[in-house]
C-alpha cells in the first residue's frame, strides 16, 4: 500500500480528476428507500459545479428534481472522489450558450441538439477523496460547500 | 466504437467480471429520496449471489436492512454491469464457515475476525451489461431473477 497523500495533494488530484476530458461520473439518486438508482454519466466540472446532461424524463433527472440530492463518485473504487451534491438548477440544453459550450469542451458528446435533454447543475456540499484504507483519515476535503484545504 | 457484443458474450464477460479476484462493487442504497448513499465495497460472487461484508451499523447495511433493495455496479462506466438486487440474508461474519471461506477466496481482505461486521447476501433480480451506447439494445441479461441468455 502506498503512503497516504497529504490533503493538498488530494485536492489537486481531485481537481485534476474532475476536469479530465471525457470522464464519467456515477450518479446515485433515489425515488424512495426501495428505489435507489445509479447510472454512469458524462461529467463536466464548470465553475466548481458538476454538470451532467440527460433526458428530463429519466429516473435520475426525475429523482433529482423531486429530492434535490445526489451522491456522486468519480474514479475507480480504489482511487475515488465521493461527492454529496444538491441540485443548483436545471437548464434546457439549448438555453445557456456558455454552459453548453463549457460542457461540450470537456465531455465527449454534444447533447445540445437533442429534444427533451437538460443540463443539471449540481453544487457539491461535501467532497471526500481516498485510495486505500490508510487514506480514510483526512478524506474530507470539502464540508458544507467550503473547501477545507 | 467497437462492434456490439452478442448477448452470450456479454453474459460470459459479466460472469468473468463478477468472479474477478479483489474486485470492488458500487453499492447504491437509500434511507429516503433525499438520502441516497453510494460506497465502493469488495465483492464476492457466490452461488449466483453478490456477497459484501461491512459493519452492521454502516449506512449501507442499515439502508439494506430497512428497504431490502440495492442497485449495484461493477466495472468501469464504459464497461459496466448494473445489478438490481434484493437482500437475501444477513449473516454474522463468524456464523457461516462456508460463506466466509468463499468470500475470502475472492476478496483481498478477511472480515471474519471483526466485531460488528456482517455478510450481506444479495440476490440479483435484473442484470444489465453494456460498454458504449451501441450496446444499450440487448443490455438486459437477467430479468425477474432469471437469466435471459
Amino acid at each position: 500500500m502506498a503512503a497516504p497523500r497529504d490533503r493538498e495533494t488530494r485536492k489537486l488530484d481531485t481537481l485534476n480528476m474532475l476536469t479530465t476530458p471525457a470522464i464519467d461520473i456515477w450518479v446515485a439518486t433515489a425515488a424512495a428507500p426501495s428505489e435507489p438508482h445509479l447510472v454512469p454519466l458524462s461529467l463536466a466540472w464548470i465553475d466548481e459545479r458538476v454538470v451532467i446532461a440527460l433526458e428530463a424524463s429519466s429516473p435520475t433527472a426525475r429523482n433529482l428534481s423531486a429530492s434535490g440530492v445526489a451522491r456522486l463518485a468519480v474514479g475507480r473504487t480504489r482511487d475515488v472522489v465521493m461527492i454529496d451534491a444538491v441540485l443548483d438548477r436545471t437548464v434546457d440544453v439549448a438555453a445557456d450558450e456558455a454552459l453548453g459550450a463549457a460542457y461540450v469542451a470537456q465531455a465527449d458528446w454534444d447533447p445540445r441538439g437533442l429534444t427533451g435533454y437538460v443540463f443539471l447543475v449540481l453544487r457539491p456540499v461535501r467532497i471526500q477523496a481516498w485510495r486505500e484504507s490508510n487514506e480514510i483519515p483526512g478524506r474530507t476535503l470539502m464540508r458544507d460547500g467550503a473547501w477545507l484545504v
